[in-house]
């Protein structure tokens, strides 16, 4: 049987130390036996998503790990929302996330229009999309609650334009303006504010705003775009490694960056990408797809939210239920001599400062191949004098890949 | 007297951990006292020749211990065949490994020719090779057994040929193709193919190949060639750092590589690039070097012929000899005061997978001007918490040069 390999990837995991914790991180105070096992028979490390010091937003962070040249490869987070909702992108298509917001006298009072759910327009924003033509297609898709995707498929499109999101509340909607000088930019430019104005007529009336109106409810008066993309120009792990691989993940983004590797994803019930998510489920569905696939990629939001919330105990006990949930039940149910388990996080969110930053972070790899060293935690600290050092993000892919015999030899 | 360097590369000593060594690694199975004091009394590292996970060649491997951005610059073995044969190259030349091979009824039935020396077909190929001018030059020259290395001079001349060799039995002898749309390419395998038929009719009635049929031997009925390279566009050592440089090693591919790199191939009696090579004499002959050189490149084959081998008990034992004969040798004679000295392997080789695999090789370095630290033995796990961390391949001269003051500063 060939070797193959899990990845766990918990989501801004990693932290600074903490006052609260008696300066511990949250992954030292949490008791976690399951990732300190991991850590114990394993060879660890500590590693940077991108370089030292740069901190990476989840996409290129999970880009990297994937084994890409992130920032080089990276053409906008768009696509990935678009691909994790599940639609088909290709290359050349524009892909932008949306939020539905509130406006009122032409002002934007709530970005996320009272976060309600959104579904209920999609039809008829689905409809009003088909109007754009003749030369270009566009796909509205409601993903959660107020959030949504658009996709713009024809030729001469680009990325490069501005956000109509402004970002902020008070102000108008914005216009989409092009970032370069391409006439591809200012095309798409022109398609995203005339289907601005489209899709606000068509919400004016909607019968669900009648209804949040009666209701004294937050309406959705305008869809705002942000983050445009396109596919990275990348070849997928199948072509790179030869092997077929799948990824686990409750968040959009996340299973969205895998999808443009060419992983199949795998839907959990109760995967919520949040820190309620159904970690158990998650687990029997790894260990079922590694009889199906060489590498299975799981991923953890819940720790990253909590994190942004700058929720101490709350991240501590998610780390918690990652052990005990996820990781032991893995390690449990899985045969070392045949699979090589790596456990890492994609960047730092450290609960003091509630955005990603650039610290490294830690990671442990166990199976047949590798060289345990003397590390018996599995935390920043702990890791970082390992026998597998200080590594980068794009590493993590070769390293294991090279476990797994996959890796093509260069010269003779 | 200005400071000196000895660089000791044990082809693929480097290991994972090994069932029948109780998880140990060869080299930690292995008694060598020798290089565990070289550990303790230097700085210790871990070191991917290439970057972590990539499996490198050892020609790849060797030039970027050298210093040089292996991947950017590699153009192929044949180039380092035919200078660790002890051909002039220059550039534009293109050099191809040759195998002597037994064809019956069209088809290729011993890709070795038994193995036999082939060194009385050398000269009739010579002369053969004098009839392709007029505007190119070729020069066949026997190795060992039943190696040749084709050297081609003349004008727009391209490695970006294929093999003739099929690399299996049972086939007839390849046509020569060019790998890309240039004309240099095109002639170049015109050159090649049409070299092949003139050798194989020079071989037809070869007064060896008499002897060999009547002697119920293996006939040489064919030379196949792989590996068609140009000199890699590298300054030399000396340009780079001021040093005058020596290499002594057995194995052709080895020495080829540092001649590419300026250094002076020193000859030792019995280096055989084989496990049962003259480490003493190696030993000898490096110290002398020293007396006229500023930095020693000794290579030592055996390690890797016995990890392909997949000898566990050989592969052990030959570290041994090595740390006895060869490193014990050389710090005994060295006044450390004066000459710094290294030792690592160029790839891991384990003896499990019988091919180059991407694992870190371990690093040691003694000297004056090194940072000792806490590391007492020398070996994969114990070096990969030293102190120089973990590095790259084309670190490795860097910080050899360094020490001994031979690296100019960059900005002012």
């Amino acid at each position: 049987m060939p070797l193959k390999a899990v990845i766990i990837v918990c989501d801004g995991m990693a932290d600074r130390p903490v006052r609260e914790l008696g300066y511990s991180t949250p992954l030292e105070a949490a008791d976690t036996p399951a990732m300190d096992y991991l850590a114990d028979i394993g060879v660890c490390g500590i590693m940077d998503p991108i370089s030292p010091g740069i901190p990476p937003g989840s996409d290129v962070a999970n880009l990297a790990i994937l084994g890409y040249d992130a920032l080089k490869v990276y053409r906008g987070r768009g696509v990935f929302e678009a691909l994790g909702a599940g639609l088909e992108v290709r290359p050349g298509d524009v892909a932008v996330r949306c939020n539905f917001a509130t406006v009122r006298n032409g002002v934007i009072v709530d970005r996320r229009a009272g976060r309600l759910d959104c579904r209920p327009f999609e039809e008829a924003l689905m409809e009003v999309s088909k109007r754009i033509g003749p030369d270009v297609e566009a796909v509205f898709k409601h993903t959660t609650e107020h959030r949504a995707v658009l996709l713009l498929r024809g030729y001469g499109l680009s990325r490069m334009v501005s956000d109509s999101d402004p970002h902020r509340t008070g102000v108008p909607v914005m216009k989409v303006k092009p970032l370069d000088g391409t006439p591809e930019a200012g095309r798409t430019a022109d398609i995203l504010n005339g289907l601005s104005e489209m899709y606000m007529e068509a919400l004016k009336n909607h019968p669900e705003n009648e209804r949040r109106r009666r209701q004294g409810l937050p309406t959705a008066d305008a869809v705002i775009f942000r983050g445009a993309g396109q596919l990275p120009e990348i070849r997928s792990l199948e072509e790179l490694y030869g092997v077929k691989s799948a990824v686990v993940a409750g968040n959009a983004l996340a299973r969205g960056v895998c999808v443009s590797a060419g992983m199949e994803p795998i839907h959990v019930e109760g995967a919520t990408g949040s820190a309620d998510t159904n970690l158990k489920g998650k687990a029997e569905t790894a260990l079922r797809a590694l009889e199906r696939f060489d590498l299975v990629y799981v991923h953890v939001k819940g720790t990253d939210n909590l994190s942004h919330d700058g929720n101490v105990e709350g991240k501590v006990r998610m780390i918690e239920r990652i052990d005990r949930q996820l990781v032991s039940r893995i390690l449990d149910e899985t045969d070392l001599r045949e699979v090589h388990i790596a456990l890492t996080a994609d960047h730092t969110t450290p609960v003091s400062v509630r955005k990603h930053t650039g610290d490294p972070v830690p990671i442990a790899v166990a199976g047949s191949c590798v060289r345990r060293d003397d590390v018996k935690r599995f935390s920043e600290r702990s890791c970082a004098v390992g026998g597998m050092g200080r590594i980068r993000g794009r590493d993590v892919m070769p390293i294991l890949m090279n476990y797994l015999g996959r890796v093509g030899l260069v010269g003779a």
